[in-house]
């Protein structure tokens, strides 16, 4: 999950941009996720939208695939976002139910079914219930992504999402490939539940993607010691509110991007969360 | 407050725009509001945003005052809506604060400042907790008003509107004009309380200005009897989630718009809710 | 649904109850509904609750059937409050599901089946999503009623309420007798889709009653004319927040209780409010 | 914070109650709270409230201190509640502000001073918006502890804490004592900001008490690898809806109570997540 970095004037900075794609290659992440909640997409206007997957897309060149996050409040704002994001290179599309006053399920459905009529490319549903006020039972991911065959994933975030994982892939027959979520803070538990990965921000994404080897090598002292070990740094970069701009604090200090800030209204940390963030790093030696 | 005509592949309708425009102009409406929750802006992509305010313009041609809804979740996108909007012929802007977790005045301030940096249009500052999370005290409605004199009124939708119009007035010495919202549901106690008028949606638009200039001509007796004739309906369409389906069908009804169609994921009214709808307005005899 | 009066101590006031029971029956209501939210019985202490149940049931003296509210946060605590109901006098029982941070239908099975296990009264389930975070389907009022064949009424407070009546009854072959809710707004509309009356509060309740006589005697247009009259009192006393304040100032004002206090955090109207009330009852020529 | 244990017929086990409070005493905590919210305060009908209280105080019999939760939905309960904790032997007693649509400050004081008037114990408010909708800032904080001098602490879990701690400092000059809370995940960086302690609950309260005493004596490092070896289990226990249910499972694991049943509709843990928690206890070597 790329956050989008900002020079001091709110810009969007394209060098710090390059820097992190290059960081995701360097980690060895299995592809890049652009326009998510964490990358502000809802804080960028369309034209810098576009610029910002265009650049990606540019300087990725193939190398790993790119899934583009969509979401939007009409079938009309969605579609034209998923043509423009296939044509400037997306791999996948990232797409999250419209926000609800309540849970409709056939209006869903028709969503879903509406959002792809000219789209092939291959959907990753995020389930974030905290803010669409959607409420997605097992049963109904089962039901949408067989009407909905590009529905192919599914992104998880609500939460216990251990518990979930079970749930859904024993309604599904196993047909879909779950993500875990929520700042990888049960990426074990993830794991061992059946998930395929995790598609989550986190200011290092080399200790998740080392954790995930491991796990695949059946490594699991080896995974788990290694999330361990991380999992204070994990947790604090996961405060309400502020965790984009601890993440890009981080970032900021591994010479990554050129400045830590966040749009406004994304809160940013003051002094002492700053030194409190210091004095934690201290425990890790990392080279770079 | 203008809806947004869809024709039967849901795009925008722009006959159904020109007719919408003249019966605002011929019931005497004060101004039209276009980009507001009730006109699905969030429901439009940017170039359909653009080209309904350049086409409302032109057909509008200075005949009554035009506001544009620009209301978004950066200083960034905002700043662009106000810019285009001034660009394609507003008169006023309609914003109300960006979703938050928590209510942080500081960065309120902070935000109305950054959009209004480069744009002396005036501006109506929506008043919309149940959207937006923001809880704005009358105390911090005098504050930001002072410190960014661009707001110069207020759309309220925080209930009890009454109540909250006194307090604001006493607590900004009058300065700010405030508009009634909410359907029009209170605007007989809204205009005693000090509202200057209402800014909100209902099918018969004229009813609502004829009652405002009954009371403005201190006939306050022929303003409440005009309004309570009324009130039966603007109750009926003020009901939660399907208003704006049920708006849409008494204006296609009254051929004014083509189709009564909403965009997804906004709830369309059944077949047992319009047969309601056309026993409810036999009891209305109007001339269209 | 009668609200609990206090005096200038905020005690509760026995003599003001009388009065209330004695306007139900002289207004020929069909029962008498006590411990509802509107009765604040989340604000009386458990003595208070069973002191009022008590003194009710011997002051009505099986004059009109008693709905006693007994929603509580376990079975634990319904089941006490449903066998001390019992004990006390109650024909009916009122419950709401439980607050649940995700609607979880079997849960709701297990807990109405735990409620119901030593207990015979028939059962009104309240449908209050806005409260307790719980979406009831029509599907799932279906089942749970069958499964809990105590459950026989509903009070239904999930807006739109006349299209969830059709919903309902269509899912249930008409095997619920359903109250409309919502303080009355939507009555007419309530019984021509078939609900059986209102189970809501209001200063007048005899309007509510005379509207529902006409229209089981099939005088529609009396059961019209009538409710519309009173629909600006009903419209205002159903305010956000401060509406049983308004309830209890017309009933202080009709003699009927002796102070209009609620008990905090309930918000009281203040002397604008009131005297903007004054001005609303003047249009209505009341004998008392 | 102690939960409330229960036998296989969901009544009130008070042999696992003396079992938990001879753990409380032997891991040294410096107190014991009873009747919070993770007690299932809620789900306890007021007689069971009152035996447990009752019967805590005789077996601690001034051993260590007891705070008593008394949070209500009006000062008469509440009131009745802080009265009865008194007579029944609580030293401190534990409220939150009650549940408020919107927060009104004003009504914050004249509650908090109402239920003050007749006792003089010290408070503990718990800072807990997440159920009670109430936003306390750090100016009210100061504001409602002068005027209520009994409010001597602050249980806070408004998350981010870290830097909410400090905010409340900085504005109270340092007069409140403010405990942490959610769950200990931020214990470490609590203390550092000046907590003293926390109120929290978690299976093994030995290890948040080792690690307060040696953050105490100023082993930092000590403290920190303590918490951080723990960290796995305390983000684990801390799973939204089910970290009752885990922390139950594993006090009864440990052969404290004897069933871990929480009441409905409290959720509780699958087989698959009580094989899960196995798995992660067995990295724990503990003598009991």
């Amino acid at each position: 999950m790329m956050p989008t970095p900002f020079n001091d004037k709110s810009e969007i900075d394209y060098d710090s941009i390059d820097k992190l794609i290059e960081l995701s290659i360097k980690s060895k992440c299995y592809g890049i996720v652009i326009m998510g909640v964490m990358g502000e997409a809802h804080r960028l206007t369309e034209n810098e939208r576009n610029d910002v997957i265009k650049h990606v897309s540019k300087i990725v060149n193939g190398r790993i695939p790119i899934t583009v996050g969509v979401s939007g409040e009409s079938i009309e704002i969605v579609s034209q976002r998923v043509k423009e994001s296939n044509i400037f290179g997306a791999n996948y599309i990232l797409c999250s139910p419209p926000k609800m006053l309540k849970t409709n399920e056939s209006v869903l459905l028709e969503f879903f079914k509406g959002i792809t009529k000219d789209n092939h490319l291959p959907i990753v549903l995020q389930d974030l219930p905290q803010e669409t006020g959607v409420n997605l039972t097992p049963e109904f991911i089962n039901k949408i992504s067989t009407q909905v065959p590009q529905i192919k994933f599914i992104k998880l975030e609500d939460p216990p999402t251990p518990k979930k994982i079970s749930e859904i892939l024993s309604k599904t027959s196993n047909k879909l490939g779950i993500f875990g979520g929520l700042g990888g803070i049960f990426l074990i538990e993830e794991l061992m539940r059946g998930a395929i990965g995790t598609m989550t921000g986190f200011a290092y994404p080399e200790i998740l993607v080392n954790t995930f080897e491991e796990f695949k090598k059946n490594n699991i002292n080896n995974a788990k010691s290694l999330f361990y070990k991380w999992l204070p740094l994990i947790r604090y970069e996961n405060q309400q509110g502020i965790s984009l701009s601890i993440r890009k604090h981080i970032l900021f200090r591994r010479g990554i991007i050129s400045t830590p800030d966040t749009r406004l209204p994304t809160p940013s940390i003051d002094e002492k969360t700053e030194k409190e963030l210091e004095f934690l790093l201290k425990d890790y030696q990392i080279n770079n």
